[in-house]
């Protein structure tokens, strides 16, 4: 077991270094500095997770456990209900009184094969967000797989960016799950793409608790 | 208002659609089914999460509740301190008991400007997280921002790995912050790119309690 030698001894080079390092970074501070100062609404924002890599989800809920360490409320409704509860909803629901929660719609559509109870489902659950939406106490709400019915066509594009559009202007939204469609994409404020470099699951690693669900 | 839309009435036109939907979901179950029968390793897991989009660091926060939703213990060493506590830290702090949560480091590297003190820190933050790599008790391991630590050469990758490799069997460990470097991408399970597509501070949008810190 060796130690980190990232900077083993001073010596003129690192002395050089150390200096050029510094320049380097006080040119970076006063780009950061300038963008900062001219970032100045503050306003309830959308924020996207999509693609096909690891991390969609589990994204959304470390945003929801940051509002709630800020002492705001938060909701979540999950689209796709899998076969067993998640660790994030059994760790949630310790705390009802900052967060809602609600586990809708059916298991993954291969699994269900049934188009017209999925498409009741997703639309039951989108009643359960829009109230969520309309709740000026809620500081942020995580649609969790709404990507997922939209893309499947199980609920209306163009009512669920209108219901977003009408929610309280400081409300945040975290909308998770592959194949966002264009017009959410065009709707939000920051999108982000997982992009799979590599998944255990490839190399024959069963899914496990705490990672994968 | 209007109500979603997606399968107002039955007709000849939806049941073919349906039917079709069926025939596509059974196939797709099956091939499901198969790589979930094939996948049936389990011992803990490399994630990283690398890349210049936003959810990286969330997304661990996101593991770290999954894993104390099943009763784990887990571990967080953040390898950057911002400037004030994070919700996430706020959060976690409630849970002492069940989640070790160390803060090291010091601001962003272009807030300090000083090199060998940057250095010093990164290398005590990293015999914190092999305190926790050590720990059999621990079922997950944050290592908030550790990519950053290695892209600027502040600790040496190969040590990080050895120390990863020599952890116990069944621990998960989440790695995250831009850059992550190639030979710890190489000794990963699952890797994940956050690609921006969108970013609402490009917008002049204010960084958000909540959604941003």
């Amino acid at each position: 077991m060796t130690e980190p030698q990232a900077n083993p001894s001073p010596s003129s080079e690192d002395a050089a270094r150390d200096e050029r390092h510094k320049a380097r970074m006080v040119r970076k501070k006063d780009v950061v500095d300038a963008k900062i100062a001219a970032a100045q609404d503050e306003r309830g924002v959308i924020v996207i997770t999509t693609g096909n890599g690891k991390g969609k989800s589990s994204s959304g809920f470390g945003m929801v456990v940051r509002a709630l360490g800020h002492g705001m409320q938060a909701g979540v409704v999950q689209f796709i209900k899998g076969a067993f509860p998640s660790g994030e909803e059994m760790f949630l629901r310790r705390f009802p009184e900052q967060c809602a929660f609600h586990v809708m719609g059916e298991g993954y559509t291969w699994e269900t094969q049934d188009r017209a109870r999925d498409v009741a489902k997703a639309q039951a659950a989108w009643e359960v967000a829009r109230g969520l939406l309309r709740d000026p106490a809620i500081g942020l709400v995580l649609l969790d797989e709404l990507n997922i019915a939209l893309k499947l066509h199980y609920l209306d594009v163009d009512t669920v960016i209108e219901d977003l559009r009408a929610r309280p202007p400081m409300q945040h939204v975290v909308i998770t799950g592959r194949g966002a469609p264009p017009a959410l994409i065009e709707a939000a404020d920051t999108v982000t793409d997982m992009t799979p470099v590599k998944h255990a699951f490839q190399q024959g690693i069963k899914a496990q608790r705490g990672v994968e669900m």
